[in-house]
């Protein structure tokens, strides 16, 4: 059976302002948005990060195949096109849930934003057919963090 | 930061029939209900399990603090009450969705019967009242099943 | 807020010999694997489903993208490989807990077989290098499903 | 089947500045902490909520019966009691992951301090034996929540 039965992972902590920030990968994104990721929870596969957004910034379109929850600390966020397609508008201090298959076709920043979010399940980067471009998981985002800290250390 | 941040837990499995039943705690149930835990999932606060229960057997109530799935694989099983209270009767083979929240006032065998669930969250076991008499967690459970194991060897 | 606040989805069960086979799509298995969806739960992005497997048939190549746990009710199955790999090999009746990311190259069955299965999270189905052929999700399977059903009805 | 197996529940979000702080709940917390209940989704049995703490302030002991995800804005925060007593001690901006039966005997604010968190499965607030005293889900805060806002009304 279950050789860690009685340990459940250990909690783990970040001092938020001793981590740098890192490019977001290219094209996944657009206009300089920057990330630090916060933690990996393989044994849910959930994951959280931080986003420093600059004005004009927006992420491609994906679909989030499990809940995730953001809270925007700075700025001013559109998702799933904003309030003029469906979707929402929101200003810090602002709090969302968005649900399981959860399209954001559009996510742009309005202002010099930023935001702290938690991913359960992974997010599906799509082409205009629905294609996967890239699956974004726990694994995919811990691989990225690392190969920039390498680089940066290089 | 997390540091087993590369390794979810392991996987594994049990074949069942090298597990011999146990007697399931006495105030939580009456009849005569034997079980066999499987598997623990403390990363999660989930567990899987397999219950032998015999016609006229019970559980005392409670509350299912997450969602939970069942697969009776054996005899016939009155969740909530029955039809008769707004619950279900259902006969093997038979799956069942239940609920976070889902208050089981009354679950009955009406044959020889078997299942096996796998429970997200705990258990509430409550009093009339609602009062909180034993709260069943993956730990609890965990410990039951050690104990049952010691007395046993012992 | 939330306009549910109070209405967590609500429980359901399934009398599993009242729902038909079904073929399960051919590119992701060989050698006849039927189905039978049991309920997608698209708030937690969790699905079950029951498989008859015959001698000889398996599944295409996949990462469980979230935890999975299997209850293999008739014959014998070989996961990740089997034991000559650093998988295992199970005879039913036997259960198995599968982690977030487990690489499931090969799932063969060596003798006509049966599981039911819980899925925390989508399947991820690889070719060789690893790339994404079908990311199978609640969703897609409810849609395979009900395509299937009308299908019959057609 | 599930009546609802096309729609995951809905997103939402809340402004949290249009919310008003309530006073949170006496026993279970010392030196005026206040709350904002940001959602609940009952279908996870998940919660969020964001809390003001004075400095000089604390919860009352209190085990994490599934995991759960804080983010520090501002202050300072000891929680399992602080370095000391092997938990930690954090400083805003600050991240952490509690994990499933994490015990925080004590959770003080060293300074004026607020942090929102995101809470998979409930608050077992226990006395000096362990036992429960106050089984914390998201329908008890949801419950408290809306007399808090119907005590403001009245």
């Amino acid at each position: 059976m279950n050789p860690n039965k009685y340990d459940p992972v250990e909690g783990r902590s970040v001092q938020i302002d001793e981590v740098d920030w890192v490019e977001f990968p290219g094209p996944l994104s657009q206009g300089g948005i920057r990330w630090k990721l916060l933690n990996v929870a393989p044994e849910l596969g959930s994951w959280a990060a931080i986003y420093d957004c600059p004005k004009g910034s927006s992420f491609a379109s994906h679909v989030h195949v499990g809940p995730g929850e953001y809270f925007l600390t700075k700025g001013h966020m559109e998702v799933r096109g904003g309030e003029g397609e469906g979707g929402v508008s929101v200003k810090a201090p602002a709090y969302g849930y968005e649900a399981c298959e959860a399209f954001h076709g559009m996510t742009n920043f309005l202002e010099d934003s930023e935001f702290y979010m938690t991913f359960l399940g992974p997010l599906n980067f799509v082409d205009e057919e629905g294609n996967t471009i890239a699956l974004v998981t726990w694994k995919t985002v811990q691989e990225a963090w690392d190969a920039a800290q390498q680089a940066k250390e290089g």
